[in-house]
């Protein structure tokens, strides 16, 4: 069975940059899909934040196995609802990769509960990001380190919580460095953030790139079950072990909780 | 110097319920307070959800060192913005108690990034919260566990992030278990998630339970410093190694970053 | 491709408690091999402490993809050679199931840097296994518990580091609580503690039992590669920036590291 | 109360290599806590692999809040004796350090689970320590990085467990990159690995290490109490809960359990 993936980007500076709308002419998003779709393994699509719903429907995100977000000058303009419909997925087992500026995107904030700022630069520098665990799924195929010649610098402080991994660790020729691949778990949902992908550089037809995006996307898709968790009393006669209701309450019985 | 409290209550069921207002005349939340006042340690004042800004003003947070969160059936009506405040504080260091129904509080679920959901059940019974850690700060004074006679049962799965530390374990007479003391950092904040406190019970009354919340308080204190995170950009010229801008670039030199 | 798991077990009791004997004729180890092989997705085989190297060849462990251990009474006479060639298999991607009384394991512990104690209680009591997560690979097919009518207590505090996530708490009659299924990562292999499991009770014959354990198995198996890391001198010419060696040194060049 | 320090040196190479007996006439564990004693809060001592039981007796341990280590090429030298009582000791709050090379040292891969392998390169080159948590305990009084003139490197992949916290990360003129600081927990033990500290640099003389040093002498001190594990019995007519003993059993009344 193939992993499906949805590809979902802001398509706001390939239409208002010059540079950004000629090295991707059909949008980044497009251009990560396409990159993906070269692995029979993966079914990649992609949507945009101007479609209804910004593409992310009810019904797409169900068949969406993992979800890649790509976003950078329009966080704001991603409705709460379409986040709250994301969140839940990710929680329910479908995997997440945020690229770059998506460490700003209302679902990455939502799942990590920290401002995830840090520090940056738009000089064109070199990057090189350093592989910590040449063991792992989402390097496999990559050497000690992956080198960009032109990247917008991004450095710690990462105020994100503690990641379960850390994956690479970059530096920059202006001297920062930065944890540029981290793992997190959330409900049932991986989270893979990857730092490289400023909208100016070609960065997404990098073949190292392109094959970690398709290592992390294999490895993020939901295993066991798509568990939903709600709140639900149970009620004295369903308690496994036999108990007399004693003592004051607030609800009455088959009321509902308070949410 | 004595750590500086403020206990924040939702202050309905007070005034709602008829029980709740005789077991707990002046709130809960102003129990919580006398109790941690009997340490000359700590310092603890209280503010209640129908105070402007619900009490928690810029100028109070910035002299909080802990915060302890009550709530149950208002969650919805804490203003967001409030929320964003407190998040900061947590953030920059201010240590984070949250209590009983306070699983589904905006903050605590801002902060965890899940849903926070359990199963529960509203018959009185018999709670026994074993410490997984006699060694730890918060369970200093407490013996092998603490039994209370009438609670509200919370049951697994409790969808929370794996938590940094376990500190108690409950079960439950109808057979549930619940992870009931659990201790998270988000940012420079301590956060204490602690079970037991149902309205209708006089669980703020119990020395066990006050010691527990004694401890928590002076464990939950900044330590280091209160770090304001921004998201700088650090110019070519304040770059550690000497580089010179290349390629494209969507920023103009001095030009903000998206946030 | 099946996951090819060896089962690894102690074959003392069964010899020298008449009640062991009679329940595990073939010897534990057998037992679980067997109820593994029931799933034609997994080919397991067994060894035991008695042969030699105690079954775990160099050879046998590297055609290992998950290795189950149980011991009991016998810790002390697993060679520490042979431990070492198990941790390194670990490292290297091996899965790890660790099985009730193998909390005291030579292999555990030197994973997990802790003494791993916990209180205990022979009496034949009831337990009942709590999922914690139930879209966790590892309880698919599972309900909302596992009930045991007679196991040996195992309970809190259990000194183990936090674990990476927490898949069952148990209860049992006498009323303590045990996180009874654990989960942690150490190098690329995959470690799962596996709490029930007592001599003298049939636990490894219940269904749900075996359920997990081909669950676990299948979570378990290795990912990504096989990385054997060693501690390797990266001289000046390799060095990915160009610099030229100053200072005094301790090592002439060529010369290897301290270990 | 002043926290007590005990520094442990290998005190080798002070003695068999000449620039390194220059550099730290009265021994690297002496500068060491010298640099401590410039803080009233801290009493340092120190001793050393030569001493009777290295120095390390049950009865300085006991006295002891926060060790030290710092050991290159005899830490097989170490009797294991010691590092089991060592060990013991962290496990019951006491704080460690493990300085440089000590990543090889026994009590910290006894600690850690794994190989604490990395790279390495003896060329006397530039390090930056980049601080990623400004508002840390341990980086108070320290600026956004740490520059060393000279220093050993130590390159990614770092063969360790993913740490609690990350609050170093460094990069070196050669290009490589490597978490320079890592916050750990064993038991109720705080543990700190901080990378630099080779023989030949006069780096224990550096204004911003002996600062590192003493704040996380004082952040590493024990909280809560010293509990000692073991692995009691319970037994029945002791059981929170009333039972009766059934089944069959493998102890006798009274009988302990098995190590």
């Amino acid at each position: 069975m193939p992993v499906r993936v949805t590809v979902w980007g802001e398509n706001v500076h390939e239409h208002t940059n010059e540079i950004v709308g000629k090295l991707y002419p059909d949008g980044m998003h497009a251009c990560i899909a396409a990159g993906l779709n070269e692995d029979p393994e993966i079914q990649a699509g992609s949507c945009v934040l101007q479609d209804p719903e910004h593409g992310l429907t009810a019904e797409r995100l169900a068949q969406t196995d993992v979800l890649i977000w790509w976003g950078h000058c329009a966080h704001g303009e991603v409705a709460d609802e379409i986040v709250d419909r994301v969140q839940e997925r990710v929680l329910q087992g479908m995997g997440l990769l945020v690229l770059h500026s998506g460490h700003y995107a209302k679902i990455f904030k939502r799942l990590m509960g920290t401002t995830c700022s840090l520090t940056w630069r738009e000089a064109g520098e070199m990057e090189r990001l350093w592989v910590t665990n040449p063991g792992h799924p989402i390097v496999q195929g990559i050497d000690k380190y992956i080198e960009l010649p032109h990247t917008e610098m991004y450095g710690e402080p990462f105020a994100v919580p503690n990641p379960d991994e850390v994956i690479f660790i970059s530096n920059f020729a202006g001297g920062e460095v930065f944890r540029s691949g981290l793992v997190y778990r959330r409900g049932n949902g991986k989270i893979f953030y990857f730092r490289p992908g400023h909208e100016t550089y070609p960065i997404y037809y990098d073949a190292n790139i392109k094959r970690v995006l398709k290592n992390a996307v294999k490895w993020a898709q939901p295993e066991g079950s798509s568990w939903i968790d709600d709140c639900p009393e149970i009620p004295v006669e369903k308690a496994p072990n036999k108990i007399v209701s004693q003592g004051e309450g607030l609800h009455k019985p088959g009321e509902g909780g308070f949410k």
